[in-house]
């Protein structure tokens, strides 16, 4: 039967989880060169209009079909056939296109690896392909019944599925297109930090939906994983922000950054922790994200807009940390500071093998989009910036 | 009774759809030159607080007080005298609200037709009027128990009385008004084109609430509700991006206002097609609006930000879709191909009435206004732009 | 027992709220400077961090811990502690978050006295000792069983605890930290005026699960309480701006001033009152808001942002307003229109109060960080702006 507050919940989380997408847009948009801006904010909206056909076509159905060895679904739901509007709490339907968003963020995120360079052909035709290869499989393994659940592995809003996978993906993207020109030379500071922080701000307010929502009920798990999101949020911009001010000013860039990573770390976290252990998960977050950002830097990498450092590392910590945090008072399952080590354990296989998924099959599929249709604009194309070369369009103010 | 599940989501679905009359501020906004955009946005709230008033004194009432004569509500709920806080599901006094967001909100995407150009004490004079002569009995058509509603016209959230009655509203302001100064010699770029997709973002977010919440709770039929909706919108998006595609560069306006048309045209059939005439619907709608555009710039009217393109045209196309694809599944009523004609006919009658009363009642009240107190500002007042003269306002970025 | 209508609802009102503490900052930094934007919207979420990580370990229970003789709440709740996952309606720890986003709110808006001056680190110190010996006591009078809910006070959603405090807060910061460099002489114009229309609008969604939340279920109360905020917010806007029309321009500041005074004003009252009494209320608020900033200004005080003419003035306008408008109908108290002297009494006792503290101990606490750690920046920092001299930062568009 359904609830009348549960699916309440529901419809608006999944809402504010859209609203993420562009937001993640905004955020990016913020952080590249002027020249650039529109493509960051358009990519973002295209990469989830591209998703979301490919999910009610087929996507839901692999993620969500009938198990196939742990690693696929079946074509039971293609076309959303099968898929109505009754269900158990809230309608089949729902749940289908909570999950819709999640796929449309997640292709968005990994843009980072692509800034500036990317021909907007190529990524759509490569965004195909990994929502298919790549996000389907890995939201089969955590929530489709795949190997991953059957583990035992924990993760509540996804931070295997979607932090770890447009991580390490944007990581992969980012070697095979390879550095914008000028890289390390010119300046490519970023050129409106007040749209970042914009996009920051609705990306935190979509996270509630997210993380509570994951739930799929209003319930007190949910009121818990809200709270917990905030406090390792906040955690986690303080961390950031203190930690860069020993070298240097607290930019509003690493406070934001390490609101974001405290965010993804409390992801997979968020319906197992309490809110003490949420402070030591966000402030951790914090500084190794940041560590993560200062050793990409330090190697030279243009993982451009640091998806890897925060979504990718932070995502990483967070399967862990909730291995670690987890407590049985809220989510029935105990974490290694209560004397379990075994949960501890499988955490850390599902971190490793989503990260080694995602990494080397995002590489391969970037590798053969490169080789086909080529993955990256002309230099003259990348001078002038993509908004003018992939859009036509320019910002006159 | 109250249910608290329904009254939760329906007061969050209002505040959703208020949030789109300031989005269609900041769309539009980014749209005009720099030297209107404050005026853009203002203009938006501007509508929205005189509507509100207008909605709580009388306009509510006249839209669904008791019928008289299947065109206009009587005086029963003048100053909301008999609006309670109990109520059937949700409380009649949060009902009243949600449709005046609705109202507010349609008068604001009519100032497409006026951008640039228009004096402000003209525009508020008009707004009432337009409000108390237009949107009201064209509400009260649909919802209120008037002509459309008994002859069985289907319009889920809006299609007519939004979409119909603001485009096409628009239109006939932009004929009255005439051309801005210069148009068609002088550049017209669109200035700001983050802030377009920002409001597009807002607008596309709000949607969900204006159409889910059209059920007036939170059930299956919403559900399904916002799923058409997100995927009439991509599949619109992709189609206009698509199409613009094949003649040149796919710009990030192209998409967005894909994405728009999609929402406008699902926006009558969201609570009555199912997700893949979703698609076919938003792929149309896409088509069909960038074909009106490309129509109206060939014809050179100014109606300048393309409301009539994208509301009026694609609020036309999604009436009579949801003729052509509910599927009494759904929303209990088959349409044309499931072998129904007869919904097909009401739904284009109903189309036609609306656009044919929308066109000539705001084209006899541009008129009024402007040869009473004049519509538009003076030459030199439209030369420096609306910001300064207008509101004594600029920005310094 | 949890209801999950109830809680669905307030876990949403929850994420509006905290969505408008980086909207106060969009709003301020749209206002400012361009060389101080993002320090102005870097300081909101600053604010909001470290309020939440306070609240967590020992704010909520001063705030809402066993009274200690009216004052103060005890130390219960420290660490969360015995802050449940259960609760009667919604969740214990829902609750207590709804009431966290209220804090970091509240002195995000105080910042609008120290704009373009502070020292971060002195900003950082003072939030703490701010929120902790300001808030968390106004909190606990009004609604943690404190000496003004004892005596019968009426503050719906925040009157006296958010209002009034930030306000006057507000007025006793600029006094101590002093002008601008250059203020009077310098123009001060807001360099981003679309950046305050967004804020504003992300306010004014906001504030509707701030008004209608502050009800903790969803019910026609709740409605209600949406409803006169929505109409208050319009009658101010409107208000605002014709009196502003009167001596000059009617500029789009003075539609969204005029709105937030509504907004503000109808806080306290919202759970009490009624729509026609709201739109008296917003229009007054509009009026006398509007006469406050006048008045700032002819004393050539810098309380930059006019915190104290609109969420001082405002607030303490709205919590006489309930006093004289409620009506028993709605919220069981008449007010002094229906004959009631009392509350009328009770409601400017609390006013008053709420002021005199908010305004001696802010002013206090910031004299005590200025005579320690220093308040301000160097000149040379003010000069080249807090974005620079704080962050390290700039806007490069």
């Amino acid at each position: 039967m359904i609830n009348s507050g549960d699916t309440a919940f529901i419809i608006i989380c999944t809402a504010m989880v859209m609203l993420m997408t562009p937001a993640v847009g905004l955020f990016y948009g913020g952080m590249v060169r002027k020249k650039s801006i529109i493509s960051m904010i358009a990519i973002a909206f295209i990469a989830f209009a591209i998703v979301c056909i490919q999910w009610v076509l087929f996507g839901y159905s692999l993620a969500f079909g009938t198990d196939i060895g742990g690693f696929i679904g079946g074509l039971d739901y293609v076309g959303l056939s099968g898929v109505g509007l009754d269900g158990d709490g809230i309608p089949d339907i729902l749940f289908m296109v909570f999950q819709m968003v999640f796929a449309g963020l997640t292709l968005a995120i990994l843009t980072s690896g692509f800034a500036e360079r990317v021909k907007l052909s190529a990524f759509i035709l490569f965004g195909l392909l990994w929502t298919t290869l790549v996000y389907d499989p890995l939201a089969h393994w955590a929530w489709g019944g795949g190997w991953a659940s059957q583990l035992g592995a924990l993760d509540f809003a996804g931070g295997t599925v979607v932090h770890i996978s447009s991580g390490f993906g944007a990581l992969a993207a980012a070697l095979v297109i390879g550095k914008r020109l000028g890289f390390g030379q010119d300046s490519m500071e970023p050129s409106n930090i007040p749209l970042t922080l914009l996009g920051g701000a609705l990306l935190w307010f979509g996270w509630f939906g997210f993380n509570a929502g994951s739930e799929l009920a209003a319930d007190g798990i949910a009121a818990n994983a809200f709270v917990v999101t905030i406090v390792a949020a906040s955690a986690g911009a303080l961390a950031w922000m203190g930690a860069s001010w020993i070298y240097g000013k607290p930019s509003s860039l690493g406070m934001i950054s390490g609101a974001i990573a405290g965010l993804v770390a409390i992801t997979p976290a968020c319906g197992f922790v309490d809110s003490i252990s949420a402070i030591f998960i966000g402030i951790i977050a914090g500084l190794i994200c940041y560590g993560a950002l200062l050793f990409r830097v330090r190697k030279g990498l243009d993982e451009s807009l640091d998806a890897w450092a925060i979504h990718g590392v932070g995502g990483f910590w967070g399967a862990i940390a909730t291995g670690i945090f987890c407590i049985a008072a809220i989510g029935g399952v105990d974490g290694l500071i209560y004397g379990n080590v075994n949960q501890f354990i499988i955490q850390t296989i599902d971190a490793f093998a989503a990260m080694a998924y995602a990494f080397i099959v995002t590489y391969i599929l970037a590798l053969v989009v490169d080789k086909t249709i080529g993955l990256r604009v002309d230099e003259d194309e990348e001078y002038v910036g993509l908004d003018i070369s992939q859009h036509g369009e320019s910002i006159h103010t």
